[in-house]
């Protein structure tokens, strides 16, 4: 029983992958080289690919640098802390242009070529910082196009199905359900803004990490720069 | 007014950019160079978007191959004629999986970026050979999910709408459309398989086009190999 999972190298997508393989799932983890500025992601996504068990692992490369518009991407300068009201309107610049939605369609392209009909994704409502397309109604939406877009839907072998196993999880909860399953954060990667290859400490992506930890009773096993 | 519309190079989508400009949209072109084994559409592409007045052309490599599955990018052979009940299920092999839905979203993610709510595709729900994600409920399916997906549908300013206006022509029909728009048709290429650098004349693709000029009553400016 194969699934794909999409493995940012992060600390979420670690624990969405620890998630697939509790489920019983012979796991294919993808990740994507999209131009973004904190490429130390990439090496920290083969590293928990591979101390997770996965079967296989990809890297996709997909230039949404081409097209501009966000701070991960772009030459903008990364916000400091958590954002506020008086940082405008409710989307954060660090919001990649439709990113979760190109990156499950590549992931689907890659499940129905495997023969899998289950694709994991480490989204977050709680903690989700604004995204659209962090929204359990987005999801159900996508779940229900992918399954009129590809031969599954049409011959009806396996309806398609997209797990987000972290969506209405705190991130300490997050975190104490990675560790019970074996999750080693040492190799796991969050920071948007890294400092001579350490976390920040400081970016929104860290912040909500070490809240994380500190909720959770429990010591990040990451060395911060800050 | 911005549009986005996907250009392959081929007829129809020719013909839909055609439709974009007559609707009164300055229009951005995106292709795809996806391993596809027959490149010369890019160049196409590329003349297409030109000759037809749009604002700005893009072409967005993103490695379909390295999945496999398709023999529109595998070292399979392109089946020659139309398909038949022998040829098996209803899904060609010519498929490439989940492929209007990675190049939609890219086109997405560029829409987001250039403040367009609109995305032109030439889908064709009448001669489309049995792939999947060209069927209407497909469409539909795609344009809630990406409503949900993006800043416009979370912020309001805007619902996004793919536009597919060849959905229910035939290929005479969108040629004749395609004619009165003013569509130089002898730029445009839609066979799978060139021998030469000239379509073949024989694969499914090139059967439809030729059928589909000798019912609109005109000549096909391109010159066959076989």
């Amino acid at each position: 029983m194969r699934a794909v999972c999409l493995l940012s190298g992060g600390l979420d997508s670690a624990t969405t992958l620890a998630c697939a393989r509790r489920d019983g799932f012979e796991v294919y983890t993808i990740a994507y080289d999209y131009g973004q500025r904190h490429q130390v992601e990439l090496e920290c996504s083969k590293r928990v690919s591979g101390a997770l068990g996965a079967a296989a692992h990809k890297v996709i490369k997909i230039d949404l640098r081409s097209f501009g518009g966000s701070a991960l991407t772009d030459n903008i300068d990364v916000p400091k802390g958590r954002p506020t009201a008086e940082m405008g309107a409710g989307i954060p610049i660090t919001y990649v242009p439709a990113r979760n939605t190109v990156f499950l369609s590549i992931a689907l392209a890659w499940a129905e070529v495997l023969g899998a009909t289950d694709i994991y994704l480490g989204v977050n409502a709680v903690d989700y910082s604004g995204y659209p397309d962090c929204r359990p109604e987005y999801i159900e939406a996508f779940e229900k196009m992918a399954n009129l877009a590809t031969k599954a839907g049409v011959e009806g072998h396996g309806r398609l199905k997209i797990h987000t196993p972290l969506i209405s999880l705190s991130k300490a909860e997050i975190i104490r359900l990675g560790v019970s399953l074996g999750v080693d954060y040492g190799l796991t990667h969050s920071c948007y803004d890294p400092v001579g290859g350490k976390p920040c400490g400081h970016c929104d992506s860290c912040q909500l990490r070490l809240a994380g930890f500190r909720e959770a009773g429990l010591q990040d096993p990451l060395e911060y720069a800050g």
